[in-house]
């Protein structure tokens, strides 16, 4: 199993990357730049209102341009700094999901690719936590950062996920059966219905979150949140420890993709 | 200036490399391990009482076996939590600089090696947060990690450093004269006076640090806190953006290394 722990931090001569801690929702933003392009294009991931002025003061003492300021979903915890750094800095561009149903410069949809530089990333579409979650992930290639990164927002954190059961967008599937969650309780026994709030929601997020999966065990994944001092963990290590992926099953989403979402 | 920041973190095949956050102190503990190795040798830099457990699981989980558990000082802010780590895991032996004035197991003095595995940590003496601060420095040679890695403890910082003016181990130099805190108002001005708690431990600590900055532009600077949610910052960018380095020479401490600490 060694080999999926062993890197603990991708290698590339091209990437600059800072992981930027906001101490009050917890959040993590994550500043990625091209150093190699001369115009050494920059982006944020997931930037908080709260923060902005560090982000910005930072991205101007490396020297960076920032070019885009993306989210990879509509957070409820914190206000995104995308709008603040946009009013500071016209010429960036704001990112989001088309899935997501929210505004921005760039929407942007999942097989997409986010080109800074020589760099890009790839969008990947995880919905669980909301329907319009995406998983940013480092491209493959002998000149992008290796081990691969995955930015995967509140869907899959570190031994753990988000939640599912908020906001409109947490949708339900029972034997099959799309049903909202208020619709639950007429559907599952009195013991099913009590545990509803979290096993439907850990299995329907299991299933989501197994696209991450499918990328090698080394992929270095860095969550939207961490409230317990983790900062970087691996597709392995969350293979077989992360406590969403290790239950046993109980309803599992069937295996037709996201297409229907 | 480009090179000083292009790579923000460590590359190796040996090495496994872990940041983990403690909120309350903001405090941050280091795990590395050298997985190349049988034993899968570990060491924790700093280790916070309250999240032991939260380690030493993770340390399970990972496959890794921890040897030491070390502080880069004696903290005034937060519990250690090596003693605890030795009542669960009898075999770590505890280390802390000589200097420091503490008990372990291993004290170390500058110049001193510390090996886990085919990889070691380099002890430098970095007085002046406290008289026994060192810094520990990953090794220099083929199988090492590249950049190096400076664990600073509380003496640098990013964009700072800890405060000096505080425990018996504070000291102040005036024009090459050793003085104790309570004498600095007597020799300076009034107006030096006011700023003597913050300008004076500033610029002895300035000095001090500067032992850290002989190491390569690259070296990454890992701090054991950090307030505003930075994680990593390198030599060049604290040479050029730490504020107490950056600012006008106000008194310096006489040029003859540390041995009369």
């Amino acid at each position: 199993m060694g080999s999926s722990y062993t890197t603990s931090s991708p290698s590339s001569s091209k990437l600059l990357f800072r992981q930027l801690f906001e101490r009050e929702s917890c959040t993590y933003t994550y500043l990625l730049a091209d150093v190699s392009h001369p115009d050494k294009p920059a982006l944020l991931i997931d930037p908080v209102d709260r923060t902005v002025d560090r982000d910005l003061s930072l991205i101007k003492e490396l020297g960076v341009k920032l070019v885009y300021a993306m989210n990879t979903h509509v957070h409820a915890d914190h206000v995104t700094g995308t709008g603040l750094i946009k009013s500071k800095l016209p010429g960036v561009k704001s990112i989001i999901s088309k899935a997501s149903g929210s505004k921005a410069d760039v929407l942007v949809e999942p097989g997409e690719n986010i080109r800074f530089g020589d760099l890009f990333l790839e969008v990947r579409a995880t919905p669980g936590h909301t329907l319009g979650c995406v998983t940013y992930v480092t491209g493959e290639g002998p000149d992008q950062p290796q081990p691969r990164m995955a930015f995967t927002g509140d869907v899959l954190l570190i031994r753990g996920c988000g939640r599912t059961d908020f906001q409109n967008f947490a949708l339900y599937l029972v034997k099959g059966k799309r049903i909202m969650p208020h619709e639950l309780a007429s559907l599952l026994s009195q013991e099913e219905a009590q545990r509803s709030s979290t096993s439907l929601c850990i299995h329907r997020q299991e299933h989501e979150i197994m696209f991450i999966f499918t990328l090698p065990k080394d992929t270095l994944i860095y969550p939207a949140h961490d409230y317990k001092g983790f900062t970087v963990s691996t597709v392995g290590e969350e293979t077989q420890y992360n406590p969403r992926l290790t239950k046993d099953e109980v309803i599992r989403w069937p295996n037709s993709g996201f297409s229907d979402l």
